[in-house]
């Protein structure tokens, strides 16, 4: 048992060295960039090892988008869901989520927002893997919004799905001219915004400001 | 003469032919994806004709770039400089730009953005022809909201390139997210989040009805 414990641990860690690799290179050239020898060569490790892990090219790809989705909730949305339902949870998200597209997780800034830009038009399985993420990532957004109206911390606001879409709007924006530009002005401009959006809608300023968001 | 100048418009046409479809293909498939010998291949063409035309590869590109810009330009802003300046001609312009996104002009929807999401981190001749082009976008944006403001037009805001950024957000958001959920509604999102901004800032409500922002 010992030995075959081993061997798995070892398998564990060669998988999650190539999908570390893996996010990279997708982040800045794409996952149809993606290939079994490529990484193999990436990661100093036999072709026919790396094919044994992943298989083909399309698991590579989808166990990469997992891995992607994995790395954003442990760094966005674990951390945000220390703090309290309601309108310092909603604030923790933007600050969160425009942190880890500044902080450069990826080098190729958000993964998804690349993903989603490289293969809308392909349909497949790896397309339905990064529309279902998005997706999710949208409900956690909208779920975390109601949970703040329901408090009565957004009086001003009586649909979380179109307060969502404007407050990742300019996230995803500042990411993409950021990445375009060289610049980190598009983030400011962002947290200028969605501060403005979120006091229009009766937010507590303070609460705003505790985030940053002024 | 005749034969040269018959000469010239031949080869002004196949040039013309190669760079439609090059546009489309790039859209779905990312400027990386173009290559002399594909679309020879895609336009029935020798692959020595479409070398002599192009080049290389780069040139290529660098020539999809130009035509995807020039399209932009015919599509959306020469349209829009036939409204009276001010805030006709700032509604005009986010209207005509959702309807260039929403009508797929493109397959993969707003080419620069996919371009853009594609070349960010791959620096090079192309990345800085597509930065250009989208800076030289923000710039007629944030120029058209100015006029606005100049004509007291737009009471509530004396920051442009803020406007612009978040105008843009919605604009480029509605395209992604549209792509990758294969529904309309995020233009309708978007539409109904400018006219409020818009409202915010004092615009006058039945100019932005008549762009059908409300």
């Amino acid at each position: 048992m010992e030995k075959v414990d081993g061997r798995r641990a070892r398998g564990d860690q060669s998988r999650r060295a190539v999908l570390d690799r893996a996010m990279q290179l997708a982040s800045t050239d794409g996952l149809e960039g993606l290939s079994i020898g490529r990484l193999a060569g990436e990661v100093d490790a036999s072709k026919s090892g790396v094919a044994a892990l992943f298989g083909s090219k399309e698991q590579l790809q989808l166990a990469t988008v997992e891995a992607a989705r994995t790395l954003f909730v442990a760094t966005v949305i674990e951390p945000v869901r220390e703090h309290p339902r309601g309108l310092r949870r909603v604030v923790a998200l933007v600050r969160a989520w425009l942190d880890y597209s500044a902080g450069r997780v990826f080098e190729g800034g958000c993964f998804f927002l690349a993903a989603s830009a490289e293969l809308d038009s392909r349909p497949g399985p790896v397309r339905d893997a990064i529309a279902r993420a998005i997706a999710d990532r949208d409900s956690y957004f909208v779920r975390t919004i109601n949970q703040a109206i329901d408090a009565g911390e957004l009086p001003g606001c009586d649909d979380a799905e179109q307060l969502a879409f404007e407050l990742t709007s300019l996230v995803e924006t500042a990411n993409s001219r950021s990445l375009i530009s060289g610049s980190s002005v598009p983030y400011d401009r962002a947290a200028r915004a969605a501060a403005a959006r979120l006091t229009a809608c009766g937010a507590d300023p303070r609460v705003l400001a505790s985030a940053g968001l002024r």
